[in-house]
């Protein structure tokens, strides 16, 4: 964990540079939420007047305090803000807040990076700027200008937008959601996502992390800090900026760069992330999965009192994979003396119109009682006869019972009455939705946070060497001549001694360079004409393939220059590329992309059609587990195309996953290359590996 | 319209067979709520023991009415019911809700159908059994046993289920959002959606229309109804039991993929119904809908006091295809005065947290001035300073300045202020969230309608005759034989009969009439066994291609009795069938399913891997519109392929159109066709038309 970050969520002493006297001022709100909120620490306010602020001894300056002081929040005009972080620097202060904005989010990224530089000089966490402030209400520390009442709970959250941070934080007041840690992240000048997700995988009192983000700054970092977090504390991200609309917001909001969202995504899910789609689903997680049991079983159980309620709840469950319990004579042993004739006990369980809380309450029981239910959706219609308050009590009851073993999730569906029956449960911790698509959806992230966890990325099988300087030396020669894009010669030099399989093949210069090469290789032969000048070369004529003797690589020979010099008159070709003719395998494409948020990421995919006209690919951040390389081979729709689909091969699947690692690893290795497609790699039957036949490598500038 | 359905919405007299003076009682509980809720016209209770209801003078027997009676409504014991329908029809009343349940639900089909029987001799519309009632807002009449208080509105709802549906009225009440007609379906014995639809269409104080169904019972006559109003009255559908497909037996591709959820979903879209995934979304479409301008420009603005806020919104319109003004010389124009330079101004407009409710207004003001703005999403997020009140006032100000001749939709984000300010947003009719995936999914439903309006079906250019004696003899043919599946060369010679190009062929029962028939269609030839007991033919080698002459053809021909006898031994082929080779042209897929409830249904896609793979097909139900068949050709994700994709040829559109509008009509004509595919036809280039190479038909039982 970042030295000295814990000063911010847990200080025993707040300074607060700029503290003003004046109500309706971010500073005096500041103070004012501090001493409200029942902060048990000192709190000394410095501003240059010395006017006490509430009543507290003020300094006129942050040195003047005799005591050490753990955190600084600084609220004064930015443009005084690098001498006041500067000093808190003299002072000692353990960790900065700059609630001040004004700084790269208006263009004024010079000064941020200056006070970035003086924090850093005196090893201050600086948190900011352009922020609203932190909170910890395990120790009553609401040091922020923004609401006050924050409920006590589990779950911590971190937000990049101060603006739609508070509000929701106000939301989670209003429904009765309680939180752990708060941070205003801003600019992220300095403590960034993966600092803060350090810090609150270590506080005791953090069960469930949310994160809203724009943007990232260091992706490979982050993801390496999630994954160790995930398999112990689910972690919810809220990431906007998906549209092309919403990334040019972004771009124009803060600093930040939106990665593309694919990528984004692809990074969530190889590390564990469950990504929100909106602040309301994010929050409606949060508060299930606080309250997560140490292990799940899988079987659900609806019990509704509307048939048509139980049928859109099926639904619900089967949009967000929430498997059902389906032993038919089980549930009919089980419930069926509660329900009437005409109710059903297939789950859904229909109590029907006619059953009221009394038998809710006795079929709730049985379910909390029976070992193999795991998880219940209870949906509630109102009638005409209902009585909420009853409903609730019951619900309560029995949960307490149980001592809440199991998630129960309430959805209560009808007017004024049920809302008032939804808060009385969110406030006594049991779930509550107005929605079945909410209630559904929030299960659905306890399950899939479930079998997250259980993944177990093992340690990799194998790690690949790659001859450095060799692979450097061909880089170097082609950046000599000024080209970022190799030859396919050359593409195929490195990737060969990256321990690819590559047919043999020689460039010649001339006809007979060309022969000798091919009785040296053997014929079949494929011949293709080789100049960093000419990119679709079979477009223009520029590829023979099947040649079998020599006279007919000569005939291939003489053809492929005419057409090269009647589409490109003005080039002089290097010569031709001399290949074996490899048996045909399986078509798949494997390249490597530079993501600027995430580094070098992998794309696999098959070939030809499936990924130009249906783009089934898959992506992956470098390096991966042994796991993530299978997840890409079996991800992508036409998967079943691998494993013989429609009377085809088996593919060698241990080897073309043994290719992915390689060419994550590879990736990581060689960060100077920019783009990589291996298209085809040829996949061949089960024991006979697969085949690079053509790349395109492009180095980074 | 059918006959005095009108009667059950706009009725003068109501007589309520089993009024209870009981409190609680069901019956008591009706003849309650019409009191109280305002009824105007005269209600007639009727009850055995003669004793007064609510004071009301009540009957022994309807039959002593004096009045006419428009509707009576039946609230006694399931077996008391038919009588009761029998009598009412003898008193001349004019349509009858049955609130009884015990019918069709509990497995009383025979009863349930008698009553039918009884009503439609006395041809009164019977609503029902299992319902809660109707309600009609504007003429202040509740018939039902649920929620009284009922707003009034312009939105139309009829429900399959009972105890959803008035849970769901409740909700309506509790969110401000008023209704027109009220109808419970229950389980539509008589009155079915289709009749619904068509009196809430020719109602001129409905809307919008919102129905709840779990199963349709005639889809063809429903889709033709929903078809004729979507023009004019957007129709919202929550059809729930998606997840309970039920794996269908089928051979056929056509069969196998669609499932039925699949088909309705299809089909709805096919005449321009917006489905919801959930009552929550299907009411919030509902309530934008309520309030649609007549025409609708694809400008809209967000305007947000919260970057993060604005983002996500900018994503959820990308999400929900709303289209986002970016002139961004005209919006910095008409915008920069009010928001200060580290504001935006690119859409979303952020004020910034330091814009306050007067900005919003400035900037909403400006945005309802523009004309070149068409639509407003406001998202406001609470902070410290936030007035609310003074929020909602401006903005309804605001609306009502400009008449409300443009969409506003509000989302606030934040604790209890903005909730209170969302309710009496709700109340002024301005559509307020506290969720901005809520908000822009509105939106997106209104963009959806307005689209789907304006998409004008043209009559068909041309409808097909087919000759149906010669067909039916060749179905007679195989039927007197047994068999339900056709042979590959009666397939072909229907389809050839009802107008597709089919390559010559014929039937050889030996060696010498194939050597015969493939001289006088030409060489080459490709040769198939012909047996109803051979499926897969290839897979056994029971099919020959590209033969080139006599000599090959012998040699084929005896390979081929090789192949089957050895895998076949006991079966005795009818013979080969020689067919002409044809050029290969863009393989496609078309086949035809019969669905229960929607009757035959069209499928199409690309041959091969696009369909067995990548699944990659769309539905129809038949017969299509011109349009319709041009929409399946580009709503599959490989349709770029038709159109010379990857460097293909670019094929004859107008021909596969005619030949999809040809195949449903055929279906339409012979619904004798359990399941059909022409798999493949081949597409060539255009003006070159399509050709059917191979075809499996299956005649119903």
């Amino acid at each position: 964990m970042r030295k000295n970050i814990e000063y911010l969520f847990y200080p025993k002493t707040i300074a607060v540079v700029g503290a003003s006297a004046k109500p309706g001022k971010v500073s005096n709100s500041f103070v004012k939420n501090l001493i409200e909120y029942g902060y048990k620490g000192k709190i000394f306010p410095v501003n240059i007047s010395g006017e006490s602020v509430f009543g507290l001894n003020t300094y006129r300056n942050i040195t003047e305090i005799e005591d050490e002081v753990d955190m600084a929040a600084i609220i004064i005009p930015a443009k005084s803000v690098m001498e006041a972080v500067e000093e808190c620097g003299k002072k000692g202060v353990k960790s900065v807040l700059v609630i001040t904005s004004g700084f790269g989010e208006v263009g004024e990224a010079a000064l941020e990076k200056q006070i970035v530089e003086i924090a850093r000089k005196y090893q201050m966490p600086l948190l900011g700027p352009n922020i609203f402030g932190v909170i910890y209400t395990p120790e009553s520390m609401n040091a922020t200008f923004g609401p006050r009442d924050v409920l006590r709970g589990k779950i911590s959250f971190a937000t990049q937008s101060g603006a739609l941070g508070a509000a929701l934080i106000s939301k989670t007041i209003n429904e009765h959601i309680g939180l752990s840690c708060v941070a205003s992240l801003g600019n992220k000048a300095d403590v960034d996502d993966d600092d803060i997700l350090e810090f609150f995988e270590q506080d005791k009192n953090t069960n469930v992390i949310v994160l809203y983000m724009e943007g990232i700054k260091d992706g490979r970092r982050f993801l390496q800090v999630a994954e160790s977090i995930v398999p112990r504390l689910p972690i919810i991200v809220i990431k906007s900026g998906k549209s092309e609309e919403g990334a040019r917001a972004a771009a124009s909001h803060t600093g930040s760069l939106a990665g593309s969202d694919r990528i984004f995504e692809a990074a969530f899910r190889q590390v564990g992330i469950l990504r929100a789609e909106g602040a309301t689903e994010a929050f409606d997680w949060a508060n299930i999965l606080q309250g997560r049991p140490e292990t799940l079983g899988e079987h659900t159980v609806i019990i509704t009192n509307g048939g048509g309620a139980g049928v859109m709840a099926a639904d619900a469950c089967s949009k967000y994979s929430v498997h059902l319990l389906n032993d038919h004579e089980f549930l009919e042993g089980t419930f069926r003396k509660y329900i009437p004739s005409f109710g059903s006990t297939r789950n859904p369980i229909d109590i029907t119109g006619q059953g009221g809380e009394e038998t809710i309450r006795n079929v709730l029981h049985e379910a909390l009682a029976q070992d193999n239910i795991n998880a219940i959706l209870l949906i509630y219609c109102e009638a005409a006869t209902s009585n909420f308050d009853t409903f609730s009590r019951y619900v309560i009851d029995e949960m307490d019972k149980f001592t809440r073993i199991k998630p129960v999730i309430v959805c209560l569906i009808g007017g004024e009455k049920p809302k008032r029956a939804i808060d009385s449960l969110n406030q006594k911790g049991i779930p509550a939705y107005t929605d079945i698509e909410r209630a559904a959806s929030a299960l659905g992230a306890l399950y899939r946070w479930s079998a997250n966890s259980k993944k177990i990325k093992e340690e990799r099988t194998e790690s690949f060497i790659f001859p450095e300087e060799e692979i450097r030396a061909i880089m170097e020669g082609a950046k000599r001549e000024k080209r970022l894009q190799l030859l396919e010669s050359e593409a195929k030099d490195i990737l060969k001694l990256a321990g690819f399989r590559v047919p043999e093949f020689g460039l010649g210069r001339n006809l007979d360079e060309c022969a000798s090469i091919a009785s040296s290789i053997e014929y079949p032969i494929v011949l293709k004409i080789s100049s960093e000048h000419i990119t679709h070369k079979s477009d223009i004529g520029g590829v023979k393939v099947g040649i079998k003797d020599r006279g007919e690589l000569e005939q291939a020979y003489r053809e492929i220059m005419r057409n090269v010099s009647s589409s490109y008159p003005d080039v002089t070709p290097r010569g031709m590329l001399v290949t074996r003719m490899v048996d045909k395998g399986i078509e798949t494409i494997l390249g490597v992309t530079h993501d600027p948020a995430f580094g070098p990421v992998l794309m696999f995919g098959l070939g030809g059609i499936y990924v130009e006209i249906m783009k089934d690919v898959v992506f992956r951040v470098a390096p991966l587990s042994d796991l993530d390389a299978l997840d890409m081979i079996t991800e992508i729709k036409a998967s079943s195309v691998l494993y013989g689909a429609r009377g085809g091969i088996k593919g060698d699947i241990p080897s073309l996953q043994e290719s992915i690692l390689r060419l994550g690893d590879f990736a990581c290795d060689f960060p100077e290359i920019a783009e990589l497609d291996i298209n085809p790699l040829f996949i061949f039957e089960k024991g006979k590996g697969c085949t690079v036949v053509d790349a395109r490598m492009t180095l980074a500038h």
